[in-house]
């Protein structure tokens, strides 16, 4: 199994998704900045790994702090959690786990420093665990929605590499595979960070599943030709209404997927989805460097001074999509009440553990 | 203005658009296998400069020929549009080409080896002054269909580097442009090649035109976003019913300008329709190298051994299409009948010149 990020005793140690698939090369960030650096630089990507990193990179800036009392330490922790903030804007995840640090922080600060920096690497490697645990029950409750044989399209990298381990949309595939299907995967290439060929292509060749790697810009032949039987995409970030933001040309395929009458799934974990946020419109877009479109492998492939789009993430309007699954189940439109109840669920189960 | 392909003393002088945007360098091919070379090589490309390329190919190889009789020259003329046809399945131009240098050869045989040169390299360079012409007609045709202020999305270059000058698809943006319109143009990066950001991108920039280059899976997002108001794409084939064979990825621009109300709009000489192709089922799909899509310039970004499908065109569908821009005028649906009466206007176009 994939090892995508693990705490160590000399830091955070990250498989580096930049190098990937022709170096597979780990890096160890021995500071909270190097985490964030490493974030930002998405040599750790994928909303729900991006969580765990800044869980992790919080409680290694924490256990690092010389701060001899609670008020100190909390200052800095402040700092930490800012720094962490900053890194990348769309992935809920992100401010979910800084949330929930925060949470495990105020609980400790009456027993003292130690208590607090003990407490707080405990709570990060708890949720790399149940990262795994949630994607295995993503896994249980989407393979039902896959094909018995066929096709299925996904679109970036919601896999091991995008999560502590097994994956979310991969998850789903890897779960409906052991349960027999024969399902051959079509990965969309996934410009321009080419999360598709370099990550989900790797990880699944070395699982052993069938894969045909495409440009992004084939998946509507592929379906027109039949190829395609499902589709299934992980999140950034789910909105109460059900609108998914997810990685740039995921509403490209979306709207094929509706088009040619193919089911479109998401797949995430809890943690992904913002009933903060009515709906996707309200979802901040990361736009990230030119150079990313303008730029391939180091060589220049359009004209300079060029203008550029490079949004990181799309919003799918919940009308297109079929199905989120959830490690809490499947939520089915309308999604402004499937994911009510999946939450009062969610706050039910953590009640019924008191 | 680009002088894409040019007849020259000393063979057919190519811009070679394998280096754009970053080198600006010509080729002489200075055999008719050279120009062969050069078509499959994508060194020229677009269907109509790849008809013109191969009548130009077709006469150098006959003006080089030693044959002494009219028998001789007529085996190796054979072989020579051998050559030329096995270059590229798709863009129907190049049979278009064979055909026409056929044709003349054969008019021209009872004057001997000597007149059949002299008429086929001036033929040659007569379809290159039609071409332009042909583009400028589409450019007044369709200047009228852009909007008057607003983006239009195309995809792949069908520019004035696609054909002799001028352009089809970007003939009429320049035309519109000409005509007052205050376009912006999204151009599609259009991988695995990337003719959007290295050529259109390029040309448009040289022009002066507003041009913004995306990834091909952020057109949805655009489009989405209210930020296109019209598509316009060129064509390598056209069928009797409008169906339209153009660059991989075509179609899915047509889906999603469909699902957003944009009007999706084609523009190809009439070179480019083939009226013995009943639909385009029946239009032969190039399939090319996997390393186009694995390897991006030259570094390998997909795992060894990961299948590929790397289908160079698609078909889009008729019912996708607003309306087809020819230099004989206009086609609206129902296509099967529009695109008949063009031929008839141009068989009469043709018996009134006689």
């Amino acid at each position: 199994m994939i090892k995508t990020l693990e705490w160590t005793n000399q830091g955070i140690r990250l498989i580096d998704q930049t190098l990937l698939p022709t170096e597979e090369t780990y890096v160890t960030c021995g500071t909270y900045q190097e985490v964030a650096t490493a974030i930002r630089d998405m040599v750790v990507r994928g909303a729900p790994a991006i969580g765990v990193a800044a869980a992790m990179g919080i409680a290694l800036g924490v256990r690092q702090s010389t701060a001899q009392d609670i008020a100190g330490l909390r200052t800095q922790f402040g700092q930490i959690c800012r720094t962490m903030g900053e890194t990348r804007p769309t992935a809920v995840n992100l401010f979910w786990a800084i949330r929930r640090m925060q949470q495990k922080f105020e609980e400790a600060a009456p027993q003292g420093v130690h208590t607090v920096k003990v407490v707080l690497v405990e709570e990060a490697q708890k949720m790399l665990v149940e990262d795994i645990a949630a994607n295995q029950a993503m896994g249980r409750h989407g393979a039902a929605l896959m094909p018995g044989s066929g096709g299925v399209l996904t679109h970036c990298n919601a896999g091991a590499l995008a999560t502590c381990g097994y994956g979310t949309a991969l998850g789903v595939i890897r779960a409906a595979i052991a349960a027999g299907k024969n399902i051959h995967v079509f990965a969309d290439e996934t410009r321009p960070f080419l999360q598709g060929s370099r990550l989900t292509a790797w990880e699944l060749m070395k699982d052993g599943i069938q894969t045909t790697l495409i440009a992004d810009n084939m998946a509507g032949a592929m379906m027109r030709q039949g190829k395609i039987q499902a589709v299934v995409v992980g999140a950034d970030r789910i909105a109460a209404n059900g609108d998914v933001a997810n990685k740039i040309g995921t509403y490209t395929v979306a709207v094929l997927a509706r088009e040619h009458a193919i089911p479109f799934y998401v797949a995430a974990p809890w943690s992904t989805v913002d009933m903060n946020t009515p709906t996707g419109e309200k979802i901040p877009i990361e736009q990230r460097s030119h150079k990313e479109v303008t730029h391939l492998a180091g060589k220049q492939v359009a004209p300079d001074g060029v203008l550029v789009e490079n949004p990181a993430f799309d919003v799918t309007p919940h009308q297109y999509i079929a199905a989120i699954i959830t490690e809490r189940g499947l939520a089915h439109p309308p999604f402004n009440e499937s994911l009510q109840e999946l939450a009062l669920a969610g706050a039910g189960m953590v009640e019924a553990k008191r």
